[in-house]
């Protein structure tokens, strides 16, 4: 489906009936968001893809017991570097480089320079950029999403620092910066489903300098 | 076009050809980009779009004189907030009933408490938190771009209170998040058009918890 008219069906679904995603559509979501480009290409975000329900409950609890999240078919948790590093930025240009058949030194420079910009800036600033990069993915799997008609509410409404212990994401590094249950709209029972979408008028929007 | 592929064929335009996008096109990219969802409907974000020669110029001086500033058709400027306000808020979700045809106070409690939320929060996380919803207004923009079979390069490489500046986005209140030249590739010239796209592996990027 053209990506406009998708944007257009899609909304926050407020609840959603329980239906199950099928894996196919799942994997072409997930994928979007891995094609996804970021900063520097460092990707600096994984994805979790939790549909065990005993866990979910124990989300929703913390994510202030909005329905969707035990509604939905999969959460996916979008998990930013809580920080860069030369190791972490390292890891990826070396695989970089290997895929595309490059000499292993080809992107020392760049490396260097980029560490240079970001080892005097706080941990605070990286975990932040890194979680916009997120955001990024997370605009391609709800675009993805639509196209598949499947819907998806994205959620900043949790406590991330209880969903990073429930999900151990600090040891492996990660912070939760956003999640997204996917699903199917509860077409009789969601308040929102037939309200209109109300986006900014395009001439506030909008400025043009010619 | 189907949103993957897409996605496989957008890269990160290193040197543009100068040849301009139509009109229809442009406005379908920054359609999608209005569509964005964002935290709680704010939009906390507006886009300028540049054509202005000489201004193109002063930027790309405070942009690492990256080429395709002046290379492509036309410049996004994703400017967010520089922070909520009790005010902003109130502007949104009145033009949001209005448009619905709700009585004027049906958001009222919720308007409430998400600037009860907000309130204690400092300026900087404000604005941090406005500029992460443009990025998902950059992830879908960049989706419509690439649909549309036009080229378009994310940049954060350019100096931001310059840049707030020379579009005099403080009195606006204001501030530039993330850039976006659209145009086309120049295939000869690109060294990046041929290399290999490289992600993070699948099996590195998804943990799936069943």
């Amino acid at each position: 489906m053209e990506l406009l008219k998708s944007l257009e069906w899609r909304y926050a679904t407020k609840k959603m009936n329980g239906n199950i995603v099928p894996q196919e559509k799942v994997d072409y979501i997930i994928e979007a968001a891995r094609l996804a480009p970021s900063s520097s290409g460092l990707q600096p975000y994984q994805i979790f893809v939790i549909t065990d329900k005993e866990l979910l409950t124990k989300i929703q609890a913390i994510a202030f017991n909005q329905s969707q999240i035990t509604e939905c078919s999969h959460l996916l948790v979008f998990a930013a570097w809580d920080g860069y590093s030369l190791e972490k930025i390292e890891k990826v240009f070396a695989r970089t480089v290997a895929e595309r058949g490059l000499p292993a030194n080809t992107m020392d420079d760049y490396k260097q320079r980029l560490w240079g910009m970001y080892e005097p800036l706080s941990q605070e600033w990286h975990a932040t950029h890194a979680a916009k990069q997120a955001y990024i993915a997370l605009g391609l799997a709800m675009a993805a999403a639509a196209e598949q008609k499947v819907d998806a509410t994205p959620m900043e409404g949790f406590v991330a620092p209880e969903l990073d212990k429930i999900l151990g994401l600090e040891a492996l590094g990660l912070k939760s910066a956003v999640i997204l249950p996917l699903g199917y709209r509860d077409e009789a029972h969601d308040w929102l489903v037939n309200l209109k979408k109300v986006r900014t008028p395009k001439e506030v929007f909008v400025t043009e300098i010619k």
